[in-house]
């Protein structure tokens, strides 16, 4: 199968899996539901479900599992742009080229809308098909990537920022939270998903550092354990380079597109954070030095995944993707 | 310990739970932080941690457990006032004694500060000091309750309904969702936390009915295994015919005070579903037959937890304050 071929039958799966997760539209209270499904369904690049797949073949994940981590995932990011469009916020007309929410059906709707998509991410990954061990994890990094030291959080510095000249560590920082925070826990956990990740990832690296620490007492006790564990950090770390790179590299594309692609082709208002006086790398370091930091990001990217070889090939095209996308 | 010092006692547990929970003002972004932290700690009536520990009395669940799991539950319902006070839903600038989060904050934060606390809510569950097995079902027990079968879809319903003649049925569905679904789940939550309570209330009561339908062939292959099944689905139905009665009591009284108490008794306006057009049960049935339905519903709570004797006090005691109370 090639990348297309992947990347369409990953779309597919996810379309089904959202279908599949979210109530049906005739079903009381029939507005809410309706309008639930008219944002979240048909539309969208589904980057994150498409990343939990491509992490979820690092560990020998079953497409079932991932299915459910990719739905919840993209419903967060789906409640986060309705409440972001909202007058309150952005005030934006346009999404994935339809009206937005509370354009096409009221402001108390788009509202009640995200409320209930965050709640039904909790509830389609409390579903998914792996150990309740596994299930508590992946709720718990869903959970810290949506919230106020993660995508929520980003928002709010997003919005204090308008106007302000932030220089590039702020500006790094704030991405690092509104949109790294759930590109990184997409692939985090796609990974936690299989059989061979560890069952905390975060645990892992704590263990990992703790066993290095206190040196041959830990070899002595057990040298398969700690091979384990330093496997598993292993993991973690190239995790979170791979992370880092393709969530700076998604924003600085976002900024370069926002000022060379119109529209029609963004499926949302372009030259909007020109307009809004938001800081963007394009306004910081001019449209060529951000390609270069694009394409530097896209390398940084793929040395990342070099340790495990070809069954990192989705997510190194996948960050190609994210790099080379038009809109 | 009498009833009020336990309640005392609960309340300061649940203030410390909270605050420990809550990240911390001066933490980036600080003025979210700051707003989360308004509108969570320092007022309400903390009805549902009060439920969840009195629950967790029937399974022997530890305060630790159950400090968890009343504060995620809080952060639930005070998310969902900060939402349900915003201009585009009930539009209200006073609460819990205090300016509402918008006009305190921003429309802006306010809506960040729900989203956030959503969030915030699932983490500080998925740090419960219970089992996985029983982490997960706890996510998903919240989950359900807050999404839109539960009180964002009651929540959706209530909009929907000004100026409508509701019957009593429609009436006690919205309700049901709107507010029943969390004080339900608190319950079934402290019920969860403790060793004593089957992995899943759910599956007991499924599992309870498939061996009643497979009749002596269950019986005859593990006396205990049914027993024990039979134990918990008693405890579940229990446990709903509690919270049904409970539930609807709390709306009753609610819908009564919103006519006999004043604003500053009640800590928000008071007199406001009257003037919305909003059906209640005293517009419905008048204020004295409201009064005897409250009282009838008391008796049936107490008569629900009968099999648990003196384990239940706590939770008996709570029905009279819901019905009791004064604001």
């Amino acid at each position: 199968m090639n990348f297309t071929e992947w990347t369409r039958s990953v779309l597919a799966r996810t379309e089904t899996a959202l279908e599949a997760r979210l109530p049906p539209a005739d079903l009381e209270p029939s507005r809410l539901h309706d309008a639930m499904r008219y944002t979240t369904l048909g539309g969208g690049k589904r980057v994150r479900p498409l990343l939990v797949h491509a992490a979820g073949l690092l560990t020998g994940a079953t497409p079932e599992a991932l299915d459910a981590a990719g739905a919840a995932i993209e419903m967060i990011h789906v409640y986060s742009l309705v409440h972001d469009d909202m007058p309150a916020m952005d005030d934006d007309s346009m999404r994935r080229g339809k009206p937005t929410v509370h354009v096409q059906y009221d402001e108390a709707t788009a509202l009640l809308v995200g409320d209930a998509l965050q709640s039904q991410a909790f509830i389609a990954l409390s579903a998914a098909p792996v150990p309740p061990v596994r299930q508590a994890a992946l709720l718990r990094e869903l959970a810290l990537a949506s919230g106020s030291l993660g995508m929520a959080g980003g928002q709010a510095i997003d919005l204090a920022s308008v106007g302000i000249a932030l220089d590039r560590p702020s500006l790094e920082k704030m991405h690092r939270m509104k949109t790294g925070a759930l590109l990184r826990a997409a692939v985090r956990m796609g990974a936690l998903c299989g059989e061979e990740a560890p069952d905390s990832l975060e645990a892992s690296v704590a263990t990992a550092s703790g066993a290095a620490a206190s040196g041959t007492r830990a070899g002595a006790e057990g040298g398969t354990a700690v091979a384990e564990v330093i496997e598993a950090q292993a993991l973690a770390v190239a995790l979170e380079r791979y992370s880092a790179a393709i969530g700076l590299a998604f924003q600085v594309v976002d900024d370069i597109l926002d000022v060379t692609a119109d529209s029609a082709t963004l499926g949302k208002t372009a030259g909007k954070d020109e307009k809004a006086g938001k800081p963007t790398y394009v306004s910081l370091m001019g449209l060529s030095e951000a390609r270069r930091l694009a394409t530097e990001l896209q390398a940084e990217a793929h040395a990342a995944l070099a340790p495990f070889g070809e069954r990192a090939v989705r997510l190194a095209q996948l960050a190609d993707l994210i790099v080379e996308r038009a809109n």
